[in-house]
């Protein structure tokens, strides 16, 4: 047996991401994220894989990066709500099974040592808070933004999940109550103005739209990106017609920088944390979009609100250095 | 000299408290507050009173009040931001000469005893949470719709204050960017469409701009409460004409608990407190601004967040409450 070492799991929807570390030392500083992993692999759920399935396949792996070591702790990230106090998984929105799995004691079990378990966002918020680009405040907002807009708190250094272990959800915070209506029933979600998909739909919708104006070479780049076919339009192909200056995608892609924007002033104006962390595909959007959010936020903020917007530091690795620092609490 | 005593000190813009309770026993249950009170008493400064002036009236008050006692622990809350580890006032926005005054340490010095300040929204909030209406409660935003619209949080039975002694802003959220402009700048923030002095501004102008529309009947309510002159018009007035089913009044107020059922679900989805506590005058406009208020919220919260929305119970001595509780803390 090597010397002590904790084990952090994550279970993403298809995606699981196990990692061995030393006990001993600082982990990593930002950006070097995965330097001081021991052991560190990825492995993926085939279609139609179940709760039962998935756990097997984490098992297995752990096992295999552990070899003959035995963790002093666990800790897991899980891609969706869980009962952070007792562990328990509540629910998959993508993966069936899941259903009140009682997944630290499994664990515990499993490889007889100490573990924590927590939904991804408020994982990958306390990973960036301790590894990340969070370091050195004592109140963090982390953001993604991507296939939808979630977010997690930390504030004074611990996880704050609310009540119902709901916290973070600034992607359904209504900023514009005249715009388009998002899967949630409301109009002018954060979500439904600046997640990927739903940028990518209102551009397809432009481009319908707009096809017989004034100004043909209008969203003309953006089309020819996508091969002439606006099903083809991704919230990444936008950021790349954006940065070619196609009109279409730029005004998208703002408007998307100015809902998040004020979802930010708000919730500064709300809590007022010191950090606003922004990590997830569409914060690679470039300069248009950062700016945009920089400056709506700052407008929207009253001037006594102060905050940085920083991008998050360890990006997919999140919440694995997340994991890791929930393994750290439970030697605490 | 009596017995163990704490002295509570709530000062206002124009109107001060004080109020010496005995350390032993429960202080009181909701809607009794006044009844365990050794000695409770208001004073009102002249107008162009200093800061100098409301310290040294406060003192004589509180001296007055406690005659030959000595307080354990004093606990003062106070009208304008406060920085709370220090208990050092920053400024008030009403009364000049308070900028950067250690009041803690001034109240130490005057009652031989520790003591803690905070400011009104934080220390209200502590109040209810501690004696009124949120009491059973681990998180409360409480909120006061009055003059302004603001409050105070209390997260895992403590006060979260934010980074910049900033948090609670609710009244600054924008829930409607093309809504009127406020006097912080922006469009459509809950305080320019909730406030009483908003609200009744906002029907002056509709009185005004509608004096010639089809329906003459449409407002006269509100006008004749008003002895005919738009300028009488006051948030009260205003839930009085609703009350006798004033169009005009109605739809005000409504759009007014619309907003702030808005602000209030866009708090619920970002840090899912158990319970919202209003408190204010505005709040006592009925049921058309409550059960909007409530529907909104609901609509506006996703459906997984849940949380109560209640009326304050310690009303005007919610910051008085709070006092005590800081004064307790002292002890601790």
């Amino acid at each position: 047996m090597g010397a002590a070492c904790l084990l952090a799991l994550d279970f993403g929807g298809t995606k699981h991401t196990a990692g061995v570390i030393s006990t001993a030392g600082q982990p990593a500083s930002p950006g070097q994220s995965l330097r001081a992993w021991r052991a560190h692999e990825r492995v993926f759920s085939p279609p139609g894989a179940d709760a039962r399935y998935d756990i097997q396949a984490m098992f297995d792996l752990a096992h295999r990066l552990l070899g003959s070591d035995s963790p002093a702790a666990t800790g897991a990230s899980f891609g969706g709500p869980v009962e952070a106090e007792t562990g328990r998984v509540r629910l998959s929105h993508h993966v069936p099974g899941w259903e009140n799995i009682p997944l630290a004691r499994m664990l515990e079990e499993e490889f007889g040592a100490p573990a924590k378990v927590d939904n991804d966002a408020n994982v990958a918020a306390l990973g960036e808070y301790r590894y990340g680009a969070g370091q050195g405040f004592d109140s963090v907002f982390y953001i993604t933004v991507s296939t939808g807009v979630g977010g997690g708190w930390i504030l004074d250094g611990k996880p704050w999940r609310g009540a119902d272990h709901m916290a973070g959800e600034i992607g359904h915070t209504v900023v514009d109550p005249s715009g388009p209506v998002c899967l949630c029933g409301k109009r002018g979600c954060v979500e439904r103005l600046a997640s990927g998909p739903y940028m990518a739909q209102i551009a397809r919708e432009m481009l319908l739209n707009e096809v017989d104006r004034a100004d043909p070479q209008r969203g003309q780049i953006l089309l020819s990106l996508a091969e002439g076919d606006p099903d083809r339009i991704t919230g990444s192909l936008l950021s790349q017609a954006a940065a070619q200056r196609d009109e279409i995608a730029r005004s998208v892609l703002e408007r998307g920088a100015w809902a998040l924007g004020v979802g930010i002033g708000n919730a500064a104006n709300l809590v007022n944390p010191g950090c606003f962390l922004l990590g997830g595909g569409v914060t690679k959007a470039g300069p248009l979009f950062w700016d945009t959010v920089l400056r709506v936020a700052r407008e929207t903020a009253l001037p006594q609100v102060h905050f940085e917007i920083l991008p998050a530091a360890l990006g997919d690795d999140a919440p694995l250095w997340g994991a890791v620092a929930l393994a750290e609490d439970c030697l605490r």
